[in-house]
């Protein structure tokens, strides 16, 4: 359990299997996110229809609403969704940093204030483990502390320190946590409900800012702490130029160790995806699809469509002539644009169906062309085409 | 086509078929309403999946926005919505006496503001005829003028009479469609690219408020100008107390001719479908499912549950363990809470869901207990189980 396989490489871009108790995930592979323990607009059954191998949830969000022990008590995250396949829950970290409001950060953990009513929380290492053991995904993330893109290097080093050693902190947690469960002995509090034989796995979170000298220490000391299942790269795409964190990926990427997924966490755009596949990155998840497409923004292989702009009105054609979604295969721009327009919900869905469905497909395009080994030309024709502007 | 056929009767309730070009409703039916060209938060796929077979659309909407024009150019109203099953179109009238803003009555027509753009608009029988044929649905229904429930005797007849005069012109011009249409010298502004080899049929719409003698003179009026396929009952559920629209279908019930469906406009709620049902009516129409269920409200056998109270917070249970729909077979109540607390779309999707295909099966055990003889037991031990409070 918890296996990955290497399929095929060409150059730094990979292929691979990863085998979760819930199912395998073929890589690279897009993660829809989940924040609330839905994604946005869709259904489990759109999730399935759409092709979708790994859902992400998030940890901080559960936590506030409707509260770990309720989805504990309804059967676990999986049943609570009623998703059937592997599940990622996002530690809090990324969260507790990035919502607004008061929050306070000390070696032990962060207090900070629920954006849904207001009291104050308080989060530790051992708690956002504790919390991800009962909802009970497939994989778990340490507790990590995020800084903005733009942090200066002291902040950084700060930041990086502290993830290290909460990240000692998760794996003891978690070991102790499985143990218990191995033997039997798992306390009534943390029931895992909803796992088949084997217990989840955890993974670290690489952080470091765009100071590379960091990234790659940061990197020495999680792969000399445990030999993990796979890694996380965090705190990259959060506001600095993406050149930036293309560099940063190119740099790393000989040095991540090639035995486990690499995840490039909140990642990313079509472009984006295209880009770090090329520098050896296995996983993806981003609210973009969902977000852009409840605003009327719609991926398509010659860039992106506003679908309310007045071009479409009676445009007869599809949203994209080579996508098998439902939204394709159905509708026209035409009374696409008109939802929209006319604030119809279906539209949200059906936008927000598609953008999903694009970068999933995407991602077996590129596992195709790097088991083809033709993936570097396939990339610059693809870049070709999305960029080019008619 | 069109046709009409009594399977089975119950004391005055009704068991039937109606054939249309696009397909067969069977009867007592419930039609989802799809204002805007589209069932609120429904996609065709789903009208499929809870059995909808005939669906409507709103003429004065339509013709607002997107306009008529624009749904012709993309192949008409079925391939608009992508909907391959009966449509039916309002003519408009009840839109225009009953959105808020300017509005202007006389024997021609009645002159409005749109409630997009604020501009001036007028729709005549004529016009709203011509209008509905462009859309093409299997079924256009006479431009009427609507009074509210509490309306006097006097303005009650003014706009029956005013209604019967524009049903003569609707009539004219449908009749005037339908040759040209029918000799190939059809205008290219009236386009009816999307329908089979018959063309549409038009329904007449009883006036009357809830004058009795009103009604019945309407009624005899309407039935001496043209044998017509259908006949409407509209006016009704508009604000008057339900016992008196209760006592106008008993009263009108026997005079009603046989040969045709009774479609009473607006109705309704369960409880609406079964006591009309018991009084001769065939065919309803009704936002309640879609409005109450995108305010968590649902419909179940033992009455409406708010899925917002707390008490539903840690339920593992269906929403309605009798249904077999997509939300009850899949999700918990704790988890359809949780969607509606935390204001995730999906939620009012599932709920709309539900209750559409509540109404449908609703709909399809009446007419299972007509057939069988039991209909008068069938709906005492209903109403017993929908009304009790537990």
């Amino acid at each position: 359990m918890f296996e990955f396989t290497l399929d095929a490489t060409c150059g730094p871009a990979r292929a691979g299997t990863l085998v979760l108790p819930h199912g395998t995930v073929e890589t690279p592979a897009f993660m829809p996110v989940g924040t609330q323990g839905t994604v946005r607009t869709l259904s489990p059954a759109d999730l399935h229809a759409v092709g979708a191998e790994l859902v992400l949830a998030n940890t901080y969000h559960l936590h506030v609403r409707p509260g770990e022990g309720v989805v504990a008590r309804l059967g676990g995250l999986h049943r609570f969704m009623s998703w059937d396949r592997p599940l990622l829950t996002d530690s809090g970290g990324f969260q507790v940093f990035s919502l607004e409001g008061f929050r306070r950060v000390d070696d032990d953990g962060v207090e900070f204030q629920s954006h849904v009513d207001g009291g104050r929380r308080h989060l530790t290492p051992e708690r956002a483990t504790e919390i991800q053991w009962t909802l009970g995904a497939d994989i778990a993330m340490a507790f990590d502390h995020v800084v903005p893109g733009g942090a200066d290097e002291a902040t950084a080093r700060d930041a990086m320190e502290r993830t290290l050693r909460w990240l000692g902190r998760c794996a003891k947690r978690h070991a102790e946590l499985k143990e218990r469960w191995t033997d039997g002995k798992m306390e009534r509090s943390f029931p895992r409900s909803n796992v088949p034989s084997v217990p989840q796995t955890l993974w670290p979170i690489l952080q470091g800012g765009t100071h590379l000298a960091l990234r790659e220490e940061g990197l020495r000391r999680i792969c000399d702490l445990d030999s993990w299942t796979g890694l996380a790269i965090g705190g990259l795409s959060v506001g600095e130029p993406k050149p930036l964190m293309y560099e940063m990926l190119a740099s790393l990427e000989p040095r991540l160790p090639p035995a486990g997924p690499r995840y490039l966490m909140g990642v990313g755009f079509p472009e984006d995806l295209v880009a770090a596949t090329e520098r050896g990155i296995d996983l993806f998840d981003c609210v973009a699809p969902t977000r852009n497409g409840r605003n009327g923004s719609a991926f398509t292989p010659d860039g992106p469509v506003n679908i309310r702009n007045a071009e479409h009105r009676e445009d007869a054609r599809p949203l994209d002539a080579t996508c098998d979604c439902e939204t394709c295969t159905t509708f026209s721009r035409g009374y696409l644009r008109h939802l929209f327009v006319a604030e119809e919900l279906l539209g949200l869905r059906l936008l927000s169906l598609h953008n999903v469905r694009f970068l999933i497909r995407l991602a077996a395009a590129m596992r195709a062309a790097i088991r083809a080994g033709t993936f570097p030309r396939w990339a610059a024709e693809w870049r070709h085409r999305y960029t080019r502007s008619d």
